[in-house]
């Protein structure tokens, strides 16, 4: 891919520039639709999850999964694309599943109708679980499948996964930490660990640094919820609020929000993993930053 | 496990007994579960997931994973386990999600109220969720976690698995033989060729003996969902005639489907791989067979 080297490149690895790591994200993400439902399958069902996954939101867990590959040296970029496909489409049938009239009942998500409301409940119930299936395809292929599967798996499920995290919504009381951690840091911190592993690195670092920048992602994108313009955002506004949602502009108000994130946005600057890598991962994480208004 | 040897030892495989193959196949199952939300994850969806799986149907997938296991030589009883745990996780995530609202609408299951009348929608679509993720974690952790994962992968998958099978439903029309190929012989064919691939050994014979196991089964499903009291069945009968889904008993007549699978289980039993598993192979088919009337 086409790289923009920002310094010595024999001492950090050159940087991608920003187009060049979205666009890799696109063509794995266009892959895998197109193994997710191949010539043959049920064509509403096809049309309904390209349309799920495209056009797509900021793509951050991708991304997070490739820039930790190629500062892992992406000895396996098959494997790094699969990976990084894996953990955007289990994003994906998240949000699938979380706008329905069940759970969210959101009519719109970045900027359309939400799957369901174009393709009705049955339709979007299974786009979801199809969207799971095919994430775990995707790593399952790769020659480190039992470590990416189960590194997934973790992030996805009903003990301290993405699913415990929607769970922990329909309970009496919960943690707001737990909750966080739960339903969006999780996969942050599997997006970073298995980029890692695909590149034959070892994930530890990179776990603390993905659950870093999970934490930061959940609190802006909290104080999104309370303040922002909803054309803007692409999706309502205002929910967490509504649906009496665990929230860090609820527990701490806004001003305490917003020194929260800055303090998180530093701890991750601080867990970013040494070695010749370390400037292309401050470089992702500072636009990262710079999007959501940090 | 405890053994009954039915023929010579030191040529045929000793058959196990009934009793013995489905307490395996609890043990397994309770395994999963307990792993799917450990001490720790949401209270509620804890014990939805166990109410979705316990007590169990039939068990005939988990069953026909552990026989073509046992036939293959039984090298590795974890992995075999693993394999038959995900293929039975991935069946009851299907019926969970199956009997919602915006499909089925089906109130009871196994006897009891459906997952969704107990514990309510959202919880219910999580359920699902949180079984697909664990079937695939069950798999994650054996040796051979990449050929288990892509073949439990397709069964499960949009273009020619379990989903597509459903979301066939929703198109204007479709084939019988395929819609019965992808709603239930795709998982059959998966349970057969997991529990060899976990045996270390060849798994296309079993592929062949899985999908004509599977389509036995559909064919004597659509008799029993026209023909059969609903207290014993568990179920609401006349769905598919009420739904208007595809059923052999619609293109066929009742004598015309009655005559089509017996064929189907003739079929099924030339398709037994030979070798020294052959006689406890065809011990479990005969059992099957006759739970299913015929």
């Amino acid at each position: 891919m086409a790289t923009t080297p920002l310094f010595l490149p024999d001492v950090f690895l050159p940087v991608p520039s920003h187009r060049a790591l979205a666009g890799r994200v696109e063509a794995a993400m266009h892959g895998s639709v197109e193994r997710a439902a191949a010539v043959g399958a049920p064509p509403r069902l096809r049309e309904a999850l390209s349309y799920a996954v495209f056009p797509g939101g900021g793509r951050l867990r991708p991304q997070l999964c490739l820039v930790a590959a190629l500062a892992c040296g992406d000895a396996d970029p098959d494997s790094a694309d699969g990976a990084a496909a894996a953990v955007e489409l289990l994003h994906c049938a998240s949000l699938v599943h979380d706008d329905m009239p069940c759970f969210d009942d959101a009519d719109a998500r970045r900027g359309k109708p939400a799957v369901h409301k174009a393709f009705g409940e049955a339709t979007a119930l299974l786009v979801g679980d199809a969207l799971i299936v095919q994430a775990f395809a995707e790593v399952g292929r790769t020659p480190r499948a039992g470590a990416l599967v189960s590194t997934l798996a973790e992030a996805a499920g009903a003990t301290r996964g993405i699913i415990a995290g929607q769970a922990w919504e329909s309970e009496p009381a919960v943690a707001l930490d737990a909750y966080h951690r739960a339903k969006t840091a999780s996969l942050f911190e599997a997006a970073a660990a298995m980029g890692a592993i695909a590149a034959g690195a070892d994930p530890e670092p990179w776990r603390a640094f993905g659950d870093a920048v999970g934490r930061v992602y959940q609190s802006a994108d909290d104080i999104a919820d309370a303040t922002a313009d909803p054309r803007a955002l692409g999706k309502p506004v205002g929910k967490d609020a509504e649906l009496g949602r665990p929230s860090i502009v609820r527990t701490r108000g806004l001003d305490g929000a917003r020194a929260k994130v800055e303090a998180q946005l530093r701890a991750a600057h601080d867990a970013i993993p040494s070695g010749p890598g370390e400037l292309l991962v401050r470089s992702w994480i500072e636009r990262f930053a710079a999007r959501a208004g940090l």
